[in-house]
């Protein structure tokens, strides 16, 4: 297809594609003639994740080419590469200090509690520790018996998205980790919203119908 | 205690506290004097409460007055009263066109899949909608069999939480709620991406120790 019907199948202008493929985002299509190319299947599963990555996840064009690059090169030791890219995406967390022993007291506490074998500066932990300090703060600690609760629910959702991993593809897990990370997540925060309103109703309201 | 000594418990500056007393988001002390004031337990949980929800839960002073609002009057409807103060938080959404008689289609079907009785133009849904429309467009649409997944785990979660609810002190209820869906919610992320990070590590690493 030319650059105006990829253009068309993906619902991006074609100053933006012409855009990704000057910086080098975008591969380029096969020339047909001086002036003219041909874009197929991968230009536009491509076209997508990136404007996902920066469209939707809200990624700098920078912090974009960060993950395409481990796309495009997936390297030997997937779960390291699975754990770059995800540690790619927002929230920002700031690199611990070498020095410091235990930069994450909390979250590793909650780890051993939970039995997890997890890298202990893997981003996730200072995404967690930050969390578990907040709700500290404000006076509503987040409990052993609550920790354990929703890590068994998350454990169950987490299972699921890696059952569905195409393991045998490099660059389509990253792709799938880096995308169902990112873009469940507001699914996750929306149903659980939606269940609080959902058994509020039944509890307050139990004879509405 | 004098003013001083609640900046000194809650670790708010002296002029903050003066300003959410100007602001009538902290009720008076008794007065001791012509300029001093006693303050209690009472004004301790609520400066945390006002710090919370305008630090780290990010709401404006406006937003944040709307949720102290319904904690000092709760009203006769606790549910109602719930579901408007968790629709204050982040992330914003627009009130759905009154005209349009099927405002969130995706989130709708969601429901009635799930057999969740909700409000149809809950914020939770629209919520709900905007996350399921980006997964979509993204070329990564949640399936139904994930979308059960997903919604039994925090269904659990979600149980856990309000079998914790106050019910007998309304105030104390929406506060719960409130800080325990704002505040929770990044625990919540974090957890799924250190469970992701740990599956994968048994699957991918299953050697290691």
């Amino acid at each position: 297809m030319r650059i105006s019907e990829l253009g068309a199948t993906t619902g991006v202008p074609v100053a933006t594609l012409k855009y990704y493929l000057r910086e080098g985002l975008l591969h380029a299509g096969e020339a047909r003639g001086a002036t003219q190319a041909d874009y197929d299947a991968t230009h536009v599963r491509r076209v997508r994740l990136v404007r996902a990555l920066t469209g939707t996840v809200g990624l700098s064009l920078q912090q974009a080419r960060t993950i395409l690059q481990l796309v495009d090169d997936p390297g030997d030791d997937l779960y390291e590469t699975l754990g770059c890219a995800v540690s790619a995406l927002p929230p920002a967390t700031t690199e611990p200090d070498p020095d410091d022993p235990d930069p994450y007291p909390l979250a590793r506490e909650a780890m051993e509690r939970l039995g997890w074998r997890v890298h202990p500066t893997y981003a996730g932990m200072a995404q967690l520790e930050q969390a578990l300090a907040a709700a500290s703060d404000a006076g509503l600690p987040m409990s052993d018996e609550r920790l354990e609760a929703y890590a068994r629910s998350l454990h169950d959702i987490a299972r699921y998205d890696l059952d569905r991993l195409p393991g045998d593809d490099p660059a389509a897990s990253v792709e799938y980790t880096v995308l169902g990370t990112a873009l469940y997540e507001p699914v996750v925060l929306a149903l659980r919203r939606l269940a609080h309103h959902e058994i509020a109703g039944r509890m307050l309201h139990p004879d509405a119908d």
